[in-house]
């Protein structure tokens, strides 16, 4: 797959927390965490569970840098 | 500062490209690269230059999770 | 704090309403309400409470016009 | 128009900045000002000029909080 | 209505499932469907009920693009 | 390639519009048009060129509805 993203991380689903709408996923990144909110059914339909290896995408567009 | 963000990644400034309306800002994050795309007004205003330490901030409902 | 983002509001908390993963946070801002909404864990660490002085960020791109 | 967007602000067009792919609307809203940007194209489909009244919609999840 | 924004579908509510906090709506878009998640309250306001016309906007700069 | 996102669209692309940091990228899917924005690194990157069959993605909450 190729995806016009400019920020990607491979990680591991470390929790997946169900919402009635919305689902939590946190994924292990080295040292770090990153989150993703999506609705139950995106969850259901690609089937993501806690050990995947998955990778997050981000577009630069929505990064915020503060300092 | 505190944030109602959940995904944050310290780095400094390594690159910066700028753009008439919008600028494209690279931060190095450990052995990755994160970038952020901005106005190139906020770039000003913010003062950003090559070299500053920033958090890179994203809502985790712009994540998007792919395997 | 100095952050890439064109649009600032400055306000106090009105309002929180919990859901199950996702809460939502009622700013007063001079006349107006703003809406943010977050992950109850971001809500959390940031300790959000109502009467807080805080500032709603939304960047340019996020905004659609219409007439 | 009904929109499903809990931010709305009513104002003014005050500057268009355009550049090759994206422009940049600053609207007075009040005291405050409001920058959308969007692409070319959205710009002279809608026929934005200075001094069109228009709404600046959002939506909550946009919307970061920092205090 | 003209708004600032490069994708439109025209379409009915099909299904409105209601969270705590967040509401989805699926629209029937002639064979395909698209789902909008938005708060409860923006759903009330707008007043989105199943067989209701609607047009689904998405600003060009959510969406990605994969091969 | 399972994604966690709610809106797909199988097209072919058209064209590509570039500008100094963003481009544009527009898709043919079926009768409608569906255009991206993204920086220019992302095109170069993933390669995208006109007659491209690609898979337009776009996450429900940013799916807006008006009525």
């Amino acid at each position: 797959m190729k995806a016009g993203v400019r920020n990607r991380f491979n990680g591991t689903i470390k929790d997946i927390k169900k919402g009635t709408v919305m689902s939590q996923v946190t994924v292990q990144v080295g040292d770090n965490e990153i989150t993703s909110v999506m609705t139950n059914e995106s969850l259901e339909d690609a089937g993501f569970r806690v050990g995947d290896n998955v990778t997050a995408l981000t577009k630069a567009i929505n990064v915020v840098l503060v300092k």
